[in-house]
């Protein structure tokens, strides 16, 4: 194997959209990559910042942000999201997204995106360069044609999934397997 | 929207393999979809783990562990790593897969995926069901002909993309966009 050195290519990367308020309650969003789920029961998300970012400050005083799950056909918006600071530009305007304030916690959401997360701020948590926020999930929205019983169709909703490295987007392929169920041709060989 | 509740939905999620060591020095892997990249200086990637893991009890001991990512022609083995503790199987030897030691952390490696990380655990951050951990990314290893400049074809290594609610597991589709870039149209539009 080629050694590519320490860097942060842990592929796949998803494409989320982070919706807070300014201390004069407009609403700003910023584009992250550097996230995941990160627990299950409080159900937690982490999205990490640099101090840099306006967001970051956002979600230090207001306890709380949102993450949007943008389809593919929000690709070149998202992208445009995270290239301009919501210090310099009103960014709602710019791409036309509409800011829909949250009933559950102090920030906006993106009124088009497919899926949005409501997210309560349990802990920052100080690596380096960019600082790990825990946001406990208050509730998860769905556009109503992306339901599908209890959760919410990928193959529908096409969130874009980004390469860490070459910094390409993708869409999301073919459905290969169920999880916990795929498996059990292994199961079989083993036992 | 049609609200889904408090639950961990946030799509996409990865599928990537846990490597470490049990006390006795036998290899071990998991199976983990609650994960991301979280700092980029130092590159750090974190994973979620429930205590009742064995993986979580190998990574506490020995402040290490590795990130696998599985090509989508590994998925069945990937869902069995996930499905069996190492408590009760061997799980490499089920699999067919290889450990390979790192010379650079305390865990061993899956030598046929296309890619991994090697980490050094920084900390673990309790949450509730799941403990968050964070490592430092001390190299990232591709197979050579995955190689594409400094980094590693997402198109070509086919990670595999989790659908969390669902548990489907999908492949990576095209590629639709290249990121501080297909924003630029927006940019026109706002300025």
């Amino acid at each position: 194997m080629r050694s590519l050195g320490a860097k942060p290519l842990a592929q796949p990367a998803p494409v989320w959209v982070i919706g807070t308020y300014f201390e004069d309650d407009r609403p700003n969003m910023m584009t992250a990559a550097w996230g995941g789920i990160c627990c299950s029961d409080p159900p937690c998300v982490q999205v990490s910042l640099r101090k840099a970012t306006a967001t970051y400050h956002n979600i230090m005083r207001n306890k709380a942000f949102t993450v949007n799950v943008p389809s593919a056909e929000f690709m070149e918006k998202s992208d445009y999201v995270g290239m301009v600071s919501g210090k310099d530009a009103d960014k709602f305007k710019v791409t036309g997204l509409t800011p829909q304030k949250s009933d559950l916690v102090d920030a906006p959401y993106v009124a088009e995106f497919p899926m949005v997360l409501e997210c309560s701020l349990i802990k920052p948590v100080e690596i380096g360069l960019h600082t790990l926020f825990i946001g406990e999930i208050k509730d998860v929205k769905v556009q109503e044609q992306f339901v599908d019983g209890s959760h919410a169709d990928m193959a529908e909703i096409k969130p874009i999934i980004f390469a860490p490295g070459s910094r390409r987007y993708y869409t999301v392929g073919d459905q290969i397997g169920q999880a916990f169920s795929s498996g059990r041709a292994c199961m079989r060989n083993g036992e």
